[in-house]
């Protein structure tokens, strides 16, 4: 499979997309970056996303080097160069090369990079059994609304979750509340009702999670947007979201079931509902 | 001036030298950084800061590459090519180049990166009538004790005091305390006493910082580790401390006058105290 990478206007293979030691993506994590999916050539709310990069950059104050529109065009002729069929798309922009000081004192010229690999999806034991977690108290910045690159947290939040044999981290308020996990939403059933911790600066407005509670209250469920905690009684199931994962279930935290330790009926039930969106979307 | 930059095993020209765009410091802010100061061939406390870069790298479960020692002699060879006598040395360690995924199956070999610039130092001005700062609420993460390249709060933050017209951005804790600025540390004299906040998670701590309260100490000083505020009754004087800045007095905040509004003697003492050490030292 050919890997060809978009590095400011240019088209090149991965190996040779290089970037700038001066690059404030590199040493300021000064940057931001979006994650998304294509099905054969249909790109899951591409238009969200890109709306988001542009938030995102808004909030740190970087001037997006691109409209949403010429974005989108070069999402998918960088998707198109590289022959995969289903496909996740990386992007980053980052403020770009300055010698280093925290506030240059030019505006530099942003940096653009796309890469495309084959869509890395939950293995079919993961679907059957359910994925598993760790919760840790979160240590992250308090601008998680931000889609950054200074994703060092995260990464350390990651290492604990491997360390312990799990699949991902969730990160709890001082409160014992569950935000989100290191790089996907969560969702828990609580009394049947799908409860997830409401979007703010706290959390990233996850864009699957979106689809999802949008998707379920559409079909019935009942959806309330709360902080909410695993001690909570009538919880049954909890589900975890992301571009990559859609809709999985986690059915054991700290070593603990989650209800009876297996995937449940809401998990199917939004898991369904997902996938018929994306089989029914056309160019989104 | 000649400018060139160590990456990975060689020397090159600043304007070659790159990284890939899967480098984990480009991607997820995973690495680490130093800055040294070098004053005509002697390096400030130049072991001290390799040490504190194992420690950041430790606490990230990242395996420095070299050993103290070789980075010691990677750092003075970089410095030498550079033809510069006073220098600033800028030193980055990452995880290294991996696909993109937030903890790799295999760890990467890592990335080191050194540049050396002319050290920047406070302008005649700066140092005549002092700096000028705002205070902002702290949201960066709570592993401010680790040198990490996630530093997009910190370009935030200060580039709300540039928007403001001030020179660096304080942050306060919840119940008000003045913790540390963007790139400095800050010491406030209170009745006389050289008072700072305490180095635990919630600051960096700082060389600079150190070595000026052991001078202060040595000299008679009266020195407390403590949180204190901008409001406490016998607040006469602020000083931040870096490595680029030395003792620099910081005589406005928020718009605010500190004390009468100018440098007082606790900075200039200091200041003196400073500079008579780095003129003493010899290789360090």
């Amino acid at each position: 499979m050919s890997h060809i990478a978009y590095v400011n206007g240019e088209f090149l293979p991965l190996e040779q997309a290089r970037v700038s030691i001066e690059d404030r993506g590199f040493q300021f994590a000064d940057g931001v970056y979006e994650v998304v999916a294509c099905y054969g050539g249909h790109f899951l709310a591409l238009t969200a996303h890109l709306e988001r990069l542009a938030r995102s950059c808004a909030e740190i104050g970087l001037t997006m080097p691109l409209s949403v529109d010429e974005l989108s065009s070069i999402v998918r002729q960088t998707y198109e160069k590289n022959r995969v069929d289903d496909a996740m798309i990386y992007m980053q922009i980052t403020r770009g090369v300055a010698p280093r000081v925290h506030v240059p004192a030019h505006e530099p010229s942003p940096t653009l990079v796309i890469t495309v690999r084959a869509l890395p999806e939950p293995s079919d034991e993961k679907i059957l059994y359910g994925a598993t977690g760790v919760t840790l108290d979160d240590f992250r910045w308090k601008r998680c609304d931000i889609k950054s690159i200074a994703l060092l947290a995260s990464v350390m939040g990651k290492q604990q979750a491997v360390q312990a044999g799990a699949d991902e981290a969730f990160w709890l308020d001082a409160d014992g509340h569950v935000l989100e996990g290191s790089s996907t939403n969560i969702m828990a059933v609580i009394d049947d009702t799908l409860t997830t911790h409401p979007s703010d600066q706290r959390i990233l407005g996850g864009i699957t999670r979106d689809i999802v509670l949008k998707l379920a209250a559409e079909d019935g469920i009942s959806v309330d947007e709360r902080p909410w905690s695993l001690e909570e009684s009538g919880l049954s199931e909890c589900i975890m979201t992301s571009t990559t994962n859609a809709a999985l279930a986690v059915v054991r935290m700290d070593g603990k079931p989650i209800g009876d330790g297996k995937p449940g009926p809401m998990e199917a039930r939004l898991r369904k509902l997902f996938l018929d969106y994306v089989e029914h979307q056309e160019t989104i």
